[in-house]
Protein backbone atom coordinates (compact mmCIF):
# COMPACT_ATOMS: atom_id res chain seq x y z
CA UNK A 1 0.00 0.00 0.00
CA UNK A 2 1.16 3.15 -1.03
CA UNK A 3 2.49 5.59 2.02
CA UNK A 4 -0.38 8.18 1.41
CA UNK A 5 -2.74 5.72 2.35
CA UNK A 6 -1.92 5.69 5.67
CA UNK A 7 -4.40 6.54 8.32
CA UNK A 8 -7.54 5.85 6.32
CA UNK A 9 -9.91 4.93 8.87
CA UNK A 10 -13.27 4.88 6.94
CA UNK A 11 -14.33 4.73 3.07
CA UNK A 12 -17.36 6.33 2.41
CA UNK A 13 -18.96 5.57 -1.38
CA UNK A 14 -20.59 7.91 -3.76
CA UNK A 15 -23.35 5.06 -4.87
CA UNK A 16 -25.23 6.42 -8.06
CA UNK A 17 -22.69 4.93 -10.82
CA UNK A 18 -20.26 3.99 -8.83
CA UNK A 19 -21.51 1.18 -6.64
CA UNK A 20 -25.01 0.85 -8.90
CA UNK A 21 -25.56 0.74 -12.44
CA UNK A 22 -28.63 2.95 -12.72
CA UNK A 23 -28.55 3.14 -16.20
CA UNK A 24 -29.04 -0.65 -16.71
CA UNK A 25 -31.50 -1.12 -13.82
CA UNK A 26 -33.69 1.76 -14.44
CA UNK A 27 -34.36 -0.47 -18.44
CA UNK A 28 -34.81 -3.35 -16.78
CA UNK A 29 -37.49 -1.59 -15.00
CA UNK A 30 -38.95 0.11 -17.95
CA UNK A 31 -39.13 -3.25 -20.10
CA UNK A 32 -41.04 -4.96 -17.28
CA UNK A 33 -43.34 -2.01 -16.92
CA UNK A 34 -43.64 -1.76 -20.79
CA UNK A 35 -44.67 -5.32 -21.04
CA UNK A 36 -46.81 -5.14 -18.21
CA UNK A 37 -48.97 -1.82 -19.50
CA UNK A 38 -48.32 -3.33 -23.07
CA UNK A 39 -46.33 0.29 -23.42
CA UNK A 40 -43.63 0.55 -26.72
CA UNK A 41 -41.11 3.09 -25.66
CA UNK A 42 -37.04 3.79 -25.52
CA UNK A 43 -36.22 2.81 -22.36
CA UNK A 44 -32.63 3.41 -22.61
CA UNK A 45 -33.42 7.38 -23.64
CA UNK A 46 -36.09 7.37 -20.69
CA UNK A 47 -33.34 6.53 -18.26
CA UNK A 48 -31.31 8.68 -19.82
CA UNK A 49 -33.54 11.62 -20.11
CA UNK A 50 -35.06 11.02 -15.86
CA UNK A 51 -30.94 10.54 -15.03
CA UNK A 52 -30.22 13.99 -17.26
CA UNK A 53 -33.19 16.26 -15.33
CA UNK A 54 -31.02 14.69 -11.75
CA UNK A 55 -27.94 17.51 -11.78
CA UNK A 56 -30.25 20.42 -12.91
CA UNK A 57 -32.92 20.00 -10.18
CA UNK A 58 -30.07 19.29 -7.65
CA UNK A 59 -28.23 22.74 -8.88
CA UNK A 60 -31.19 24.33 -8.79
CA UNK A 61 -31.48 23.60 -4.79
CA UNK A 62 -27.57 23.87 -4.14
CA UNK A 63 -28.45 27.75 -5.68
CA UNK A 64 -31.41 28.27 -3.31
CA UNK A 65 -33.97 28.54 -5.94
CA UNK A 66 -35.97 25.44 -4.52
CA UNK A 67 -36.26 24.94 -0.90
CA UNK A 68 -34.84 21.57 0.59
CA UNK A 69 -36.24 18.94 -1.64
CA UNK A 70 -34.84 15.08 -1.26
CA UNK A 71 -33.71 12.94 -4.12
CA UNK A 72 -37.19 11.11 -4.00
CA UNK A 73 -38.69 14.20 -4.32
CA UNK A 74 -36.42 15.60 -7.32
CA UNK A 75 -36.95 12.37 -9.18
CA UNK A 76 -40.77 12.76 -8.73
CA UNK A 77 -40.51 16.05 -10.05
CA UNK A 78 -38.48 14.65 -13.35
CA UNK A 79 -40.42 11.98 -14.09
CA UNK A 80 -43.65 13.48 -13.94
CA UNK A 81 -41.99 15.81 -16.83
CA UNK A 82 -41.13 12.52 -18.42
CA UNK A 83 -44.34 11.22 -18.74
CA UNK A 84 -45.92 12.37 -21.83
CA UNK A 85 -42.83 11.88 -24.03
CA UNK A 86 -43.09 7.88 -23.01
CA UNK A 87 -46.11 6.89 -23.33
CA UNK A 88 -46.42 6.84 -19.42
CA UNK A 89 -49.57 9.12 -18.80
CA UNK A 90 -51.96 6.41 -18.12
CA UNK A 91 -50.24 5.40 -15.48
CA UNK A 92 -52.17 5.42 -11.73
CA UNK A 93 -51.00 7.19 -9.23
CA UNK A 94 -49.44 4.06 -7.16
CA UNK A 95 -48.14 3.04 -10.30
CA UNK A 96 -46.24 6.65 -10.54
CA UNK A 97 -44.86 5.91 -7.06
CA UNK A 98 -43.57 3.10 -8.06
CA UNK A 99 -41.88 3.58 -11.07
CA UNK A 100 -40.16 6.49 -8.99
CA UNK A 101 -38.76 3.78 -6.26
CA UNK A 102 -37.00 2.20 -9.26
CA UNK A 103 -34.44 4.18 -7.80
CA UNK A 104 -34.78 2.01 -4.38
CA UNK A 105 -34.18 -1.55 -6.53
CA UNK A 106 -31.40 -0.08 -8.33
CA UNK A 107 -28.52 -3.24 -8.93
CA UNK A 108 -24.86 -3.03 -8.09
CA UNK A 109 -22.32 -3.52 -10.46
CA UNK A 110 -21.46 -7.14 -10.55
CA UNK A 111 -18.24 -7.42 -8.36
CA UNK A 112 -19.45 -4.45 -5.77
CA UNK A 113 -20.79 -6.44 -3.55
CA UNK A 114 -17.51 -8.77 -2.95
CA UNK A 115 -15.42 -5.51 -3.00
CA UNK A 116 -17.49 -4.12 -0.50
CA UNK A 117 -16.93 -7.23 1.64
CA UNK A 118 -13.20 -7.12 1.73
CA UNK A 119 -13.20 -3.48 2.30
CA UNK A 120 -15.16 -3.70 5.38
CA UNK A 121 -13.01 -5.93 6.97
CA UNK A 122 -10.16 -3.52 7.78
CA UNK A 123 -12.27 -0.68 7.51
CA UNK A 124 -15.46 1.61 8.07
CA UNK A 125 -17.65 1.58 4.85
CA UNK A 126 -20.52 4.42 4.36
CA UNK A 127 -22.51 5.44 1.95
CA UNK A 128 -21.76 9.02 1.11
CA UNK A 129 -24.71 9.92 -1.98
CA UNK A 130 -26.57 12.33 -2.84
CA UNK A 131 -29.53 9.78 -2.56
CA UNK A 132 -31.90 9.97 0.58
CA UNK A 133 -31.73 8.19 3.67
CA UNK A 134 -34.59 6.05 2.85
CA UNK A 135 -33.64 5.48 -1.11
CA UNK A 136 -30.38 3.90 0.07
CA UNK A 137 -31.33 2.26 2.63
CA UNK A 138 -34.04 0.20 0.90
CA UNK A 139 -31.19 -0.20 -2.47
CA UNK A 140 -28.57 -1.78 0.10
CA UNK A 141 -31.52 -4.11 1.70
CA UNK A 142 -32.67 -5.27 -2.10
CA UNK A 143 -28.33 -5.33 -3.65
CA UNK A 144 -27.20 -7.11 -0.39
CA UNK A 145 -24.57 -4.01 -0.23
CA UNK A 146 -22.83 -4.75 3.36
CA UNK A 147 -22.38 -0.74 4.67
CA UNK A 148 -21.73 -0.52 8.55
CA UNK A 149 -23.86 3.22 8.03
CA UNK A 150 -25.77 4.66 5.37
CA UNK A 151 -24.87 8.82 4.98
CA UNK A 152 -26.78 10.92 2.98
CA UNK A 153 -26.79 14.34 1.57
CA UNK A 154 -30.19 14.77 3.13
CA UNK A 155 -28.57 14.44 6.49
CA UNK A 156 -26.76 17.68 5.91
CA UNK A 157 -28.90 19.73 3.77
CA UNK A 158 -26.81 20.42 1.20
CA UNK A 159 -25.88 18.60 -2.13
CA UNK A 160 -22.64 16.86 -2.84
CA UNK A 161 -20.55 18.93 -4.05
CA UNK A 162 -20.75 21.16 -1.24
CA UNK A 163 -18.24 20.74 1.36
CA UNK A 164 -20.76 20.49 3.89
CA UNK A 165 -22.16 16.88 2.91
CA UNK A 166 -18.20 16.00 2.99
CA UNK A 167 -16.98 17.30 6.50
CA UNK A 168 -20.27 16.20 7.99
CA UNK A 169 -19.91 12.83 7.06
CA UNK A 170 -16.15 12.88 8.50
CA UNK A 171 -17.80 14.62 11.53
CA UNK A 172 -20.60 12.22 12.04
CA UNK A 173 -17.73 9.15 11.78
CA UNK A 174 -15.91 11.16 14.46
CA UNK A 175 -13.03 11.12 12.03
CA UNK A 176 -10.92 13.68 11.01
CA UNK A 177 -11.62 14.82 6.91
CA UNK A 178 -7.68 13.29 6.08
CA UNK A 179 -9.00 9.67 7.50
CA UNK A 180 -11.74 9.41 5.37
CA UNK A 181 -11.39 8.10 1.64
CA UNK A 182 -14.12 9.22 -0.28
CA UNK A 183 -14.67 6.35 -3.35
CA UNK A 184 -16.68 7.93 -6.91
CA UNK A 185 -16.88 7.19 -10.28
CA UNK A 186 -17.02 11.27 -11.39
CA UNK A 187 -14.06 13.13 -10.42
CA UNK A 188 -15.79 16.74 -9.71
CA UNK A 189 -17.10 14.43 -6.81
CA UNK A 190 -14.08 13.83 -5.99
CA UNK A 191 -12.42 16.98 -6.85
CA UNK A 192 -15.07 18.42 -3.98
CA UNK A 193 -14.25 15.68 -1.37
CA UNK A 194 -10.53 16.97 -1.81
CA UNK A 195 -11.23 20.51 -1.11
CA UNK A 196 -13.14 19.52 2.20
CA UNK A 197 -10.07 17.54 3.18
CA UNK A 198 -11.04 14.11 2.13
CA UNK A 199 -8.86 11.64 0.50
CA UNK A 200 -9.71 9.93 -2.77
CA UNK A 201 -10.26 7.13 -4.07
CA UNK A 202 -11.03 7.42 -8.42
CA UNK A 203 -13.24 4.18 -9.57
CA UNK A 204 -13.83 3.69 -13.23
CA UNK A 205 -17.40 2.51 -14.50
CA UNK A 206 -16.83 2.75 -17.70
CA UNK A 207 -20.20 1.15 -18.50
CA UNK A 208 -22.10 3.65 -16.33
CA UNK A 209 -23.76 5.78 -19.65
CA UNK A 210 -24.20 2.88 -21.85
CA UNK A 211 -21.02 3.84 -24.32
CA UNK A 212 -17.45 3.54 -22.88
CA UNK A 213 -17.21 6.71 -25.30
CA UNK A 214 -19.11 9.08 -23.44
CA UNK A 215 -16.99 8.58 -20.13
CA UNK A 216 -13.54 9.96 -19.16
CA UNK A 217 -12.22 7.23 -16.85
CA UNK A 218 -8.61 7.95 -17.58
CA UNK A 219 -6.32 7.65 -14.30
CA UNK A 220 -5.28 10.80 -12.68
CA UNK A 221 -2.52 11.67 -10.69
CA UNK A 222 -4.32 14.07 -8.43
CA UNK A 223 -6.50 11.28 -6.74
CA UNK A 224 -4.81 8.96 -3.87
CA UNK A 225 -6.45 5.84 -5.51
CA UNK A 226 -7.23 4.82 -8.91
CA UNK A 227 -8.77 1.14 -9.37
CA UNK A 228 -10.68 -0.40 -12.16
CA UNK A 229 -13.32 -1.82 -9.85
CA UNK A 230 -14.23 -2.55 -6.21
CA UNK A 231 -11.33 -5.44 -5.85
CA UNK A 232 -9.00 -3.89 -7.56
CA UNK A 233 -9.70 -0.84 -4.92
CA UNK A 234 -9.47 -3.75 -1.75
CA UNK A 235 -5.96 -4.98 -3.50
CA UNK A 236 -4.70 -1.50 -3.66
CA UNK A 237 -5.69 -0.57 0.00
CA UNK A 238 -3.86 -4.21 1.04
CA UNK A 239 -7.53 -5.95 2.03
CA UNK B 1 -49.11 -11.55 14.83
CA UNK B 2 -51.99 -9.58 16.13
CA UNK B 3 -54.29 -7.12 13.80
CA UNK B 4 -52.94 -3.94 15.54
CA UNK B 5 -49.06 -5.04 13.79
CA UNK B 6 -50.33 -5.02 10.71
CA UNK B 7 -48.80 -2.05 8.23
CA UNK B 8 -45.72 -1.98 10.31
CA UNK B 9 -42.64 -1.44 7.83
CA UNK B 10 -39.48 -0.75 9.75
CA UNK B 11 -37.91 -1.87 13.48
CA UNK B 12 -36.20 1.35 15.31
CA UNK B 13 -34.02 0.21 18.34
CA UNK B 14 -33.00 1.24 21.36
CA UNK B 15 -29.30 0.63 22.03
CA UNK B 16 -27.76 0.71 25.74
CA UNK B 17 -29.72 -1.80 27.91
CA UNK B 18 -31.94 -3.19 24.86
CA UNK B 19 -29.30 -4.51 22.15
CA UNK B 20 -25.67 -4.34 24.17
CA UNK B 21 -25.20 -4.81 28.07
CA UNK B 22 -23.19 -1.74 28.55
CA UNK B 23 -23.18 -2.64 32.60
CA UNK B 24 -21.41 -6.19 31.93
CA UNK B 25 -19.37 -4.74 28.78
CA UNK B 26 -17.92 -1.80 31.16
CA UNK B 27 -17.01 -3.76 34.16
CA UNK B 28 -14.89 -6.23 31.76
CA UNK B 29 -13.33 -3.34 30.47
CA UNK B 30 -12.90 -1.93 33.80
CA UNK B 31 -11.21 -5.31 35.30
CA UNK B 32 -8.87 -5.19 31.80
CA UNK B 33 -7.68 -1.80 32.62
CA UNK B 34 -7.02 -2.54 36.45
CA UNK B 35 -4.85 -5.66 35.73
CA UNK B 36 -3.23 -3.62 33.06
CA UNK B 37 -2.67 -0.61 35.24
CA UNK B 38 -2.19 -2.51 38.65
CA UNK B 39 -5.24 -0.56 39.59
CA UNK B 40 -7.75 -2.04 42.19
CA UNK B 41 -11.72 -0.45 42.33
CA UNK B 42 -15.52 -1.41 42.32
CA UNK B 43 -15.62 -1.65 38.36
CA UNK B 44 -19.46 -2.40 39.11
CA UNK B 45 -19.73 0.97 41.20
CA UNK B 46 -17.41 2.09 38.61
CA UNK B 47 -20.03 1.17 35.39
CA UNK B 48 -23.06 2.38 37.44
CA UNK B 49 -21.88 5.48 38.37
CA UNK B 50 -20.89 6.35 34.91
CA UNK B 51 -23.99 5.34 33.21
CA UNK B 52 -25.56 6.99 36.45
CA UNK B 53 -24.11 10.82 35.05
CA UNK B 54 -25.76 10.59 31.64
CA UNK B 55 -29.40 10.91 32.19
CA UNK B 56 -28.78 14.22 34.42
CA UNK B 57 -25.91 15.34 31.53
CA UNK B 58 -28.28 14.55 28.73
CA UNK B 59 -30.99 16.06 30.07
CA UNK B 60 -28.75 19.19 30.33
CA UNK B 61 -29.19 19.46 26.92
CA UNK B 62 -32.50 18.54 26.47
CA UNK B 63 -33.65 21.58 28.89
CA UNK B 64 -30.96 24.15 26.66
CA UNK B 65 -28.57 24.70 30.11
CA UNK B 66 -25.55 22.50 27.86
CA UNK B 67 -25.33 23.44 23.96
CA UNK B 68 -25.76 20.18 21.73
CA UNK B 69 -22.99 17.81 22.88
CA UNK B 70 -23.16 14.13 21.40
CA UNK B 71 -22.85 10.90 23.92
CA UNK B 72 -19.09 10.44 23.08
CA UNK B 73 -19.00 13.97 24.66
CA UNK B 74 -21.22 13.74 27.36
CA UNK B 75 -19.58 10.44 28.65
CA UNK B 76 -15.92 12.37 28.70
CA UNK B 77 -17.14 15.14 31.05
CA UNK B 78 -18.88 12.08 33.15
CA UNK B 79 -15.62 9.98 32.90
CA UNK B 80 -13.55 12.97 34.04
CA UNK B 81 -15.62 13.64 37.18
CA UNK B 82 -15.04 9.72 38.03
CA UNK B 83 -11.37 9.60 37.51
CA UNK B 84 -10.01 10.31 41.08
CA UNK B 85 -12.90 8.52 42.69
CA UNK B 86 -11.89 4.92 41.14
CA UNK B 87 -8.02 5.73 41.33
CA UNK B 88 -7.77 6.32 37.25
CA UNK B 89 -6.74 10.13 37.42
CA UNK B 90 -2.85 9.21 36.40
CA UNK B 91 -4.09 7.65 33.45
CA UNK B 92 -2.73 9.39 30.06
CA UNK B 93 -4.38 11.16 27.73
CA UNK B 94 -4.89 8.51 24.99
CA UNK B 95 -5.48 5.50 27.76
CA UNK B 96 -8.66 8.04 28.93
CA UNK B 97 -9.54 8.80 25.07
CA UNK B 98 -9.27 4.58 24.75
CA UNK B 99 -11.63 4.02 27.96
CA UNK B 100 -14.63 6.76 26.63
CA UNK B 101 -14.92 4.52 23.68
CA UNK B 102 -15.52 1.57 25.56
CA UNK B 103 -18.98 2.62 24.52
CA UNK B 104 -18.13 1.68 21.20
CA UNK B 105 -17.08 -1.85 22.24
CA UNK B 106 -20.48 -2.61 24.49
CA UNK B 107 -21.20 -6.20 23.61
CA UNK B 108 -24.85 -7.50 22.35
CA UNK B 109 -27.22 -9.95 25.05
CA UNK B 110 -26.55 -13.31 24.39
CA UNK B 111 -29.14 -13.86 21.44
CA UNK B 112 -29.52 -10.22 20.22
CA UNK B 113 -28.16 -10.58 16.90
CA UNK B 114 -29.61 -13.60 16.12
CA UNK B 115 -32.75 -12.26 17.05
CA UNK B 116 -31.77 -9.29 14.16
CA UNK B 117 -31.08 -11.36 11.38
CA UNK B 118 -34.17 -13.14 12.30
CA UNK B 119 -35.96 -9.40 12.29
CA UNK B 120 -34.08 -7.70 9.62
CA UNK B 121 -35.60 -10.34 6.51
CA UNK B 122 -39.09 -8.81 7.09
CA UNK B 123 -38.47 -5.19 8.14
CA UNK B 124 -35.84 -3.01 8.00
CA UNK B 125 -34.34 -2.90 11.13
CA UNK B 126 -32.33 0.39 12.32
CA UNK B 127 -30.40 1.96 15.39
CA UNK B 128 -32.89 5.22 17.04
CA UNK B 129 -30.21 5.94 19.76
CA UNK B 130 -29.16 8.67 21.86
CA UNK B 131 -25.32 7.31 21.20
CA UNK B 132 -23.90 9.12 18.41
CA UNK B 133 -23.81 7.74 14.67
CA UNK B 134 -19.44 6.75 15.25
CA UNK B 135 -20.40 5.22 18.56
CA UNK B 136 -23.11 3.62 16.97
CA UNK B 137 -21.40 2.36 13.76
CA UNK B 138 -18.05 1.17 15.29
CA UNK B 139 -19.83 -1.11 18.21
CA UNK B 140 -21.73 -2.39 14.85
CA UNK B 141 -18.93 -3.67 13.16
CA UNK B 142 -17.45 -4.89 17.00
CA UNK B 143 -20.61 -6.57 17.93
CA UNK B 144 -21.80 -7.65 14.51
CA UNK B 145 -24.90 -5.64 14.79
CA UNK B 146 -26.32 -6.17 11.03
CA UNK B 147 -28.38 -3.05 11.14
CA UNK B 148 -29.48 -1.71 7.71
CA UNK B 149 -29.26 1.85 8.99
CA UNK B 150 -27.67 3.85 11.55
CA UNK B 151 -29.98 6.36 13.00
CA UNK B 152 -29.40 8.25 16.22
CA UNK B 153 -30.28 11.22 18.21
CA UNK B 154 -26.87 13.00 16.94
CA UNK B 155 -28.63 13.87 13.53
CA UNK B 156 -31.68 15.76 15.08
CA UNK B 157 -29.94 18.05 17.84
CA UNK B 158 -32.67 15.99 20.04
CA UNK B 159 -32.31 14.13 22.54
CA UNK B 160 -34.97 10.73 23.47
CA UNK B 161 -37.46 11.05 24.75
CA UNK B 162 -37.77 14.49 22.65
CA UNK B 163 -40.62 13.94 20.30
CA UNK B 164 -38.25 15.44 16.97
CA UNK B 165 -35.91 12.73 17.69
CA UNK B 166 -38.77 9.65 16.80
CA UNK B 167 -40.39 11.87 13.86
CA UNK B 168 -37.26 12.62 12.77
CA UNK B 169 -36.15 8.49 12.21
CA UNK B 170 -39.54 8.15 10.56
CA UNK B 171 -39.25 11.02 7.93
CA UNK B 172 -35.57 9.96 6.91
CA UNK B 173 -36.80 6.08 6.23
CA UNK B 174 -39.58 7.80 4.60
CA UNK B 175 -42.71 6.26 6.75
CA UNK B 176 -45.51 7.26 8.76
CA UNK B 177 -44.80 7.13 12.33
CA UNK B 178 -47.18 4.45 12.64
CA UNK B 179 -45.12 2.52 10.61
CA UNK B 180 -42.40 2.64 12.70
CA UNK B 181 -42.30 0.01 16.00
CA UNK B 182 -39.63 1.24 18.96
CA UNK B 183 -38.00 -1.30 20.32
CA UNK B 184 -36.56 -0.75 23.67
CA UNK B 185 -36.29 -2.18 27.48
CA UNK B 186 -37.10 1.38 28.74
CA UNK B 187 -40.89 2.55 29.33
CA UNK B 188 -39.82 5.95 28.90
CA UNK B 189 -38.48 5.36 25.88
CA UNK B 190 -41.22 3.70 24.45
CA UNK B 191 -44.29 6.24 26.25
CA UNK B 192 -41.99 8.61 24.05
CA UNK B 193 -42.46 7.02 21.08
CA UNK B 194 -46.18 6.54 21.32
CA UNK B 195 -46.84 10.59 21.97
CA UNK B 196 -44.59 11.06 18.61
CA UNK B 197 -46.77 8.62 16.58
CA UNK B 198 -44.88 5.05 16.63
CA UNK B 199 -45.75 1.41 17.59
CA UNK B 200 -44.05 0.38 20.46
CA UNK B 201 -42.37 -2.96 21.83
CA UNK B 202 -41.62 -3.69 25.19
CA UNK B 203 -38.16 -6.17 25.53
CA UNK B 204 -37.25 -7.23 29.33
CA UNK B 205 -33.88 -7.01 29.96
CA UNK B 206 -34.06 -7.97 33.59
CA UNK B 207 -30.09 -8.07 34.08
CA UNK B 208 -29.36 -4.47 32.75
CA UNK B 209 -28.66 -2.79 36.05
CA UNK B 210 -27.11 -6.46 37.71
CA UNK B 211 -29.82 -7.03 39.98
CA UNK B 212 -33.58 -8.42 38.62
CA UNK B 213 -35.31 -6.59 41.43
CA UNK B 214 -33.64 -2.77 40.03
CA UNK B 215 -35.84 -2.95 37.24
CA UNK B 216 -39.45 -3.07 36.04
CA UNK B 217 -40.22 -5.72 33.67
CA UNK B 218 -43.61 -5.95 33.96
CA UNK B 219 -45.50 -6.32 30.32
CA UNK B 220 -47.65 -3.60 29.71
CA UNK B 221 -51.09 -3.58 27.99
CA UNK B 222 -50.45 0.15 26.37
CA UNK B 223 -47.76 -1.40 24.21
CA UNK B 224 -48.33 -2.88 21.14
CA UNK B 225 -45.92 -6.17 21.72
CA UNK B 226 -44.41 -7.08 24.80
CA UNK B 227 -41.40 -9.61 24.44
CA UNK B 228 -38.84 -11.63 26.43
CA UNK B 229 -35.80 -10.86 24.19
CA UNK B 230 -35.83 -9.89 20.48
CA UNK B 231 -36.17 -13.94 19.40
CA UNK B 232 -39.17 -13.67 21.35
CA UNK B 233 -40.21 -10.52 19.27
CA UNK B 234 -39.04 -12.06 16.36
CA UNK B 235 -41.46 -14.73 17.25
CA UNK B 236 -44.43 -12.07 18.11
CA UNK B 237 -43.82 -10.63 14.86
CA UNK B 238 -44.35 -13.34 12.78
CA UNK B 239 -40.82 -13.59 11.70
Amino acid sequence: MKASLRGIKALTFDVFGTVVDWRGSLIEEGKRLGRRKRIKADWAAFADAWRGGYRPAMDRVRRGELAWTNIDGLHRIILDGLLPRFGLDALTEAEKHHLNRAWHRLAPWKEAVAGLKRLKKKYVIATLSNGNVALLTNMAKHGGLPWDCVLSAELFGHYKPDPESYQGAARLLGLAPEEVLMVAAHKDDLDGAARAGLRTAFVQRPLEFGDAAKKDVAFEPRFDVNAKDFVDLARKLGC
